[in-house]
Order: C-alpha cells, then sequence, then structure tokens
C-alpha cells in the first residue's frame, strides 16, 4: 500500500489571465493536485477570450479536462464593461497569446455553473473549488442548487483585501479587482454554508515572485517556463511602474498554492460580508473580533478564513516545485 | 522680547465623556494652549449631559470660558438614541459625576455651531478646532457659514479608523463611535476646504496610558489627578475586559496632544470619504495611493492628513506634563 495520500480533486474557476496560466499549471502538474475541470468567467478579458485561453492553455500543457465556459457578466448587470488590458493585455495574455497553440477542442456543453454542480454532487464531499476571478459562476452554482454547499469539500478563493498588512484594494482604495467585478456574487459565496478560504491582498501582495525566480523557469516545463516568462513581461512592467516591486505579484498562483502547502499560511477566523453599496462597495470585511455584535449584517454568517499571513519564500519555493525534473 | 510662541487659540468640541475629561485638562493647563471655548454635542451621553459635565469640569479645573451646548443628534436623524453607558457609565463620568461641584454658571447663549462661526470670523486664521465627538457642530458650523472653512487654522478630529495598524473599528468591523455617531456630518467635515488632522484608532490603540500613568498623577493637578484616577476605574475596566489592555486608550487626550506635540504621530495624505450607506457604514477610507482615480468620490475632496504612526511614550509624557509643578 502506498502511503501518498489520493491527490484532491480540484475544479479551476478561472478568466486566463497571467497569474490564472500560472497558477493552472501548478495545478495541472503539482502530484498532490487532482485537476477534474477548468470553468471560466469574465474578469481579466471578457468570458470568450478567457475561454479560448483556457482551451489553449490545455493545449499547451497538454490538459485533456473539460473546460466549461461560465458568466459573461456580473449578478447585478453593469452599465459598461471594463477589462484591465493594461494589466493582462489586450488578449488577456500580456500581448502572447501568439505563443499557445490555437484550441485543439470545443468547451464542454455545460454552463460553467451547471459542471460545478453536477460534478460537487457525483463526489459529495471531495471536490475543492479554487476559483480566482469573479465570483459569479459560484454563485449562479450555489442558486441553481443550493445543496451543493454542504457537498464541497472547501472553496479556495482568490479575492477580497482586508487590510491586515496595509493591503486593502488594487482598483480602488478599499476594492480587489475580483471582489469588485461581482460584489453580489461574492457577499453570497462568503455567507454560504460552505468553508471558504481567502487568499487576498493581505497575502498574494507579500509573495513577489522576483525576475530572477521568473527567469529561472525558462527552459523547464515542457515550454511552459518559456511561455510564463513571455507573458509575464507585460506584467512586471506594469507593476514595476505602479508599485514599484521589481517582480509581480503572483495572486492566483497563490491561491493554487494553498491547496499543497497551506502551513505557509497564516489563517484568520470570522464571518465576512462583502459591501454592496456606496462608495466601500467591493470591500470584503470579516467580523473577526465580533464587534458587529447580534443583529448585524455578520450575525448568522458562517464563520470563514481570511489568509492574514504568508511565509512568501516557502511559496515561491512551491510554485517552482512543479518545474524540478 | 520673550522666545516663547504664541498659545494657540484653541475651541474644544466635545462629549464628556471620560477622555473628553482628561483632554480639556490637558488643553486647560498646557502653556502653549490657549483655549477660547468649549462646544458640547450628543456622544459619549445625551447632549444635556455632556453640557453639564463641560460645566462641573469648568469649575472643577477652574476654567472661565464659555460653553456652548451643541447637537442633541445626528445631521440625519437615527431611529434610536444609544449611548456607551457600558463605556462611559450613565453620567458620561464613569458613575463619578459626585465628585465634580454642581456648574456655577449657564451655559452660553449661543448654540454650538453660532459659537465657532462667530470666534472664527473674529480671528481669521488663528483658530485650531479640537473635536472629540460626533462631527455634527463642525457640520452645522460649515453649513451655516461656509466661508469659515478658509478661516479656520486647522480641525484636528479624534475619528475614524483606517487599519494601518490593524485597527479598523471599535463598535463594528469598521466603524469607530464618534463617526458612526454623525457619518453624514463626518464626511461633510472632511471634505471640506479646510485642513483636517484626524487623529483615530490606527494611534489612539497604540497609546496606552497604563494603570500606573494614572495612578502617577494622583494628588496632582490640583485635585485633577485624583478625579481622573477615579472617572477612569470604570472605564480600565471595560477595556480590561474587552480589549485585554492594562489601562486604557485615552482616545481624546491623544488628539489634544497633537497640537503640543505633532512630532510625537506620523502622517498620511491623502481625500478622506466617510462610507454613509451599507454595511459599511460609518467607515473611513482615505484614498492615499491614489487608486480611486478620476470621477471617484475622492476626486476633487481635499488631502486631508491621517495620523497612522505614533511615539507612545512622547505621547504619554505630554499628557503627565500637564500634571507637573
Amino acid at each position: 500500500m502506498s502511503s501518498t495520500p489520493k491527490p484532491l480533486p480540484v475544479i479551476f474557476d478561472t478568466d486566463p489571465g497571467i497569474d490564472d496560466a500560472m497558477a493552472l499549471f501548478f495545478l495541472a502538474r503539482h502530484p498532490a493536485i487532482d485537476l477534474r475541470a477548468i470553468t471560466t468567467v469574465f474578469g481579466n478579458a471578457e468570458v470568450a477570450v478567457t475561454t479560448r485561453n483556457a482551451l489553449s492553455l490545455c493545449a499547451l500543457y497538454g490538459l485533456e479536462v473539460p473546460v466549461a465556459a461560465g458568466a459573461a457578466a456580473p449578478l447585478r448587470p453593469r452599465s459598461e464593461a471594463w477589462y484591465p488590458t493594461h494589466v493582462h493585455g489586450d488578449d488577456g495574455l500580456g500581448g502572447q497569446s501568439a505563443l499557445v497553440p490555437a484550441p485543439t477542442r470545443q468547451a464542454d456543453g455545460r454552463a460553467a455553473h451547471e459542471l460545478i454542480c453536477e460534478m460537487v454532487n457525483a463526489a459529495p464531499g471531495e471536490i475543492t473549488l479554487v476559483a480566482v476571478g469573479p465570483l459569479t459562476n459560484l454563485a449562479l452554482a450555489l442558486r441553481h442548487d443550493p445543496s451543493i454547499a454542504a457537498k464541497v469539500r472547501q472553496a479556495v478563493v482568490m479575492g477580497g483585501a482586508f487590510g491586515s498588512h496595509g493591503h486593502f484594494g488594487n482598483v480602488g482604495p478599499v476594492a480587489e479587482a475580483n471582489i469588485i467585478n461581482d460584489p453580489e456574487a461574492a457577499d453570497l459565496v462568503f455567507t454560504a454554508a460552505w468553508p471558504v478560504v481567502l487568499v487576498g491582498l493581505d497575502v498574494t501582495q507579500q509573495v513577489v515572485m522576483s525576475q530572477d525566480d521568473l527567469a529561472a523557469l525558462r527552459g523547464k516545463g515542457q515550454g511552459a517556463g518559456d511561455f510564463l516568462w513571455a507573458i509575464t513581461r507585460h506584467y512586471e512592467s506594469f507593476y514595476d511602474g505602479r508599485d514599484g516591486i521589481r517582480g509581480i505579484y503572483s495572486h492566483d498562483a497563490s491561491a493554487a498554492i494553498f491547496l499543497t502547502a497551506p502551513e505557509a499560511f497564516g489563517l484568520r477566523a470570522g464571518p465576512v460580508r462583502v459591501v454592496t453599496e456606496g462608495i466601500a462597495r467591493g470591500q470584503t470585511i470579516q467580523d473577526f473580533q465580533g464587534l458587529a455584535g447580534s443583529g448585524s449584517p455578520w450575525s448568522h454568517c458562517p464563520s470563514q478564513q481570511v489568509c492574514v499571513r504568508v511565509d512568501a519564500a516557502r511559496v515561491r519555493a512551491e510554485f517552482a516545485s512543479v518545474f524540478a525534473g
């Protein structure tokens, strides 16, 4: 009998996206992960682009798992679509989509939220959702079949900013990009009766993958290392210009790494709500001290886990590990 | 010719209140301060109580300055009045109001905001407002005579929480008591074209006045030290029970001390808005990184100063200094 634990079944909900492409490679190659499906969502680009990118990345990484296209817009319609082309390029891949093969297959016939519900119902208690874009697909899945909440092992979300290290927002004073893209969906996801871990800016902005880290991937990963080096050139200039860091925040990869190296993260428990109105729209607020009291918006909401500390060196090493050998 | 600078003319807007009583003694006795008037507001207790307390404290401290009663309620009427009797006692003075003399005079005939406007207009450019309760009186003054904004030297406010050291709120996950008591007034005050310094929880919760600090005041200050020791007994048990500190946060005194020891505080510049809707009502948000962009709620708002660092030992020593001799 082998002592190796059974790999963790994962559905990856994503909007590739540069750091999404990093996270996907990690999930695809890590021996402790059993990647079962990819679902796509609008976010870093429109959903047609993120779905095409996901299919192309599958071709590049040699992945056969289903790719189901998801939401094109948030739960509450927005007056104007907006995509962060200054961060991820017009093609969602830093202007380097010519480096990925054309998709070799079609997207799955199911909508993303349908795929999620079917897979979760087929393996109750087993599936971990890793969501690194706007949370629209997860919210639609909860609405479609509320019973899945009790059957998901864990939902690990890249999103939010709780200010524990002075990190409050990246697209507004208190708004993180994934959450502001669909605050209503995020509030549904965080208040559902399933265990959520939030990997937000508090920790992702503490993990700076340096130019040296990225350069070290070149020639490794059967072409993936060269590809990730190429697509992070644009992303790196953006961060260098704005945040003055020499390297990149690998937000989505940090969420994926939480699965295999949870000991690298420090967690804080308490109910989490999302501001949906007014000037703080998109802010995530955790009542971790129980200050809200009874009858507050946090009352009767399940306690969730927010990452507030991280061993950045451990996270960077974990990422590099999937390129070894 | 003396080289001593002219003492700073101050109007103190207050809701005594235990830490208010500490701040008032400091302002009354510090040689660099010229306390010109006291205005009262609801907050730690109803305004009839805070006004009576202010008059009694004048009798105790030997102060002759006018005391003008101000707002009894916030700009947006609240459905139910609420006073923090568990912090400040039913009488606003930790249950020790028997220790102060009865008022020896009446309140000024003017409303608080009228007094503020008159004094500011009479000495343009000279008056510093120190506001340590809900900001209703200052907002009413701005509405009554918008021209005063250009004539106030500085408004130093105890209020808000910006999370720079993990301090987000004391009456909710992101709400500080003074601001949540009148968010609309606070937003008016912070967006007015006068220079505001916010002394919020980020720094006031770093200044713990210990039981030893307070005990050392006994027998000093012509009776004030014994009085402050007595009224802080209740306040100290509250903080001991809730925050596990051995001592008290002297919130309002920290704001007063900013006037005479500004070098003890580290400031951060940027426009400040107050959330007036939804679950984050009462939160103060400073766009200190310019993340909000043009057309945002922070655009075209004046840059204000938020205290984010403090030399706690220096603040405690400055407070003790007015009891020497």
